[in-house]
């Protein structure tokens, strides 16, 4: 049993966590919100993702404890507060990324008690090592919240970045791991803005 | 069994509900992010509660289950993006917040299908009827959520808003029936900003 002492110094690591991950709507994205909105942010991203995994489960293709895809959305962009937001198509930053996450895990995640901290952590290994259904159901939302939103905004994001169509499949394509269904729309919507020119077809 | 077209409809309502919520990140609150930021969105603040309900859940008075309430934090503000923030000390638009909440969650959640439609109106109006032990938890993070972020601002939202004494309590009282030891913290938290004058002590 933890004594009062223990259990005050508890709480306080939590709500310092929970003051310190604020900072994640400050992070912004290359996804720009529907009806041509501003740049999304990673907490609204995430938001997104737990809602539509929750709504969209019985998709996976595989059974998924869905409690824990939701928390697994929820926090698997948190280590961005200090690694900041890594572009899907930028290659440059993408050979940094792991070492600049992992850096930033064990920094943020040391503010919480040592058995959430290892916990939090596991669950975002968990979902970068890409195995588990969850991770892969995870990852599927990842990739369809902010095609649903480039879709609705004319494919503007895909332009902006001179996308081409093996890069958009090249990511996309691991949609199918987590579900054969939502792939098919993925794939659907992908066609649509390649006929459309909005993805570079070279 | 649905077949193939009742299966395509079905999803399609799920996408088309989808996109529709990304207008929940164009709902700003009167709360300000932590660093003297600017005003917070309700899918940020929904996101914010949603993971400290996971990491505060052995606060909860009663025993909760939390991916239920994950759910309900997620979900909670969705009728604003056509009933708009009701600001918790205005005394006028509270008066039709019901009414104005009523109406939109009808509207806004037909756009799923049937099923998950009843779900989440379930979901919403039990968050809303502050009965039972999973409502009255995401109630308390609803409460502490921004109350941590307007510390974190030198109280700047009570200031700006001459928020009393009696109004802060009326509200924040309310997190003991989700967390007795939550509230302490908040309790504490309070006094420190009516003794620093930020809080209206009438």
């Amino acid at each position: 049993m933890l004594d009062k002492l223990q259990l005050e110094e508890r709480l306080k690591k939590q709500l310092d966590f929970a003051v310190l991950i604020d900072r994640e709507k400050n992070i912004f994205r290359q996804t720009h919100l529907t009806g041509h909105g501003r740049a999304e942010n990673d907490a609204e991203h995430a938001w997104h993702m737990a809602i539509m995994a929750y709504l969209l489960r019985e998709y996976a293709n595989e059974e998924v404890d869905i409690g824990k895809v939701m928390l697994m959305c929820l926090i698997h962009d948190i280590v961005e507060i200090e690694a900041g937001d890594t572009y899907a198509y930028d290659e440059e930053n993408l050979k940094t990324q792991k070492a600049r996450e992992d850096a930033a895990k064990e920094h943020i995640y040391s503010v919480l008690p040592e058995d959430q901290k290892q916990e939090l952590i596991a669950l975002f290994d968990e979902f970068e090592a890409y195995q588990t259904p969850e991770s892969k159901f995870a990852h599927a939302m990842d990739n369809l919240q902010p095609l649903l939103l480039n879709d609705d905004n004319d494919g503007g994001d895909w332009e902006r970045h001179h996308v081409t169509y093996s890069q958009v499949y090249g990511r996309q394509s691991k949609t199918k791991l987590g579900s054969e269904q939502l792939f098919g729309v993925v794939d659907e919507i992908l066609k649509e803005h390649v006929k459309k020119g909005h993805i570079r077809n070279e």
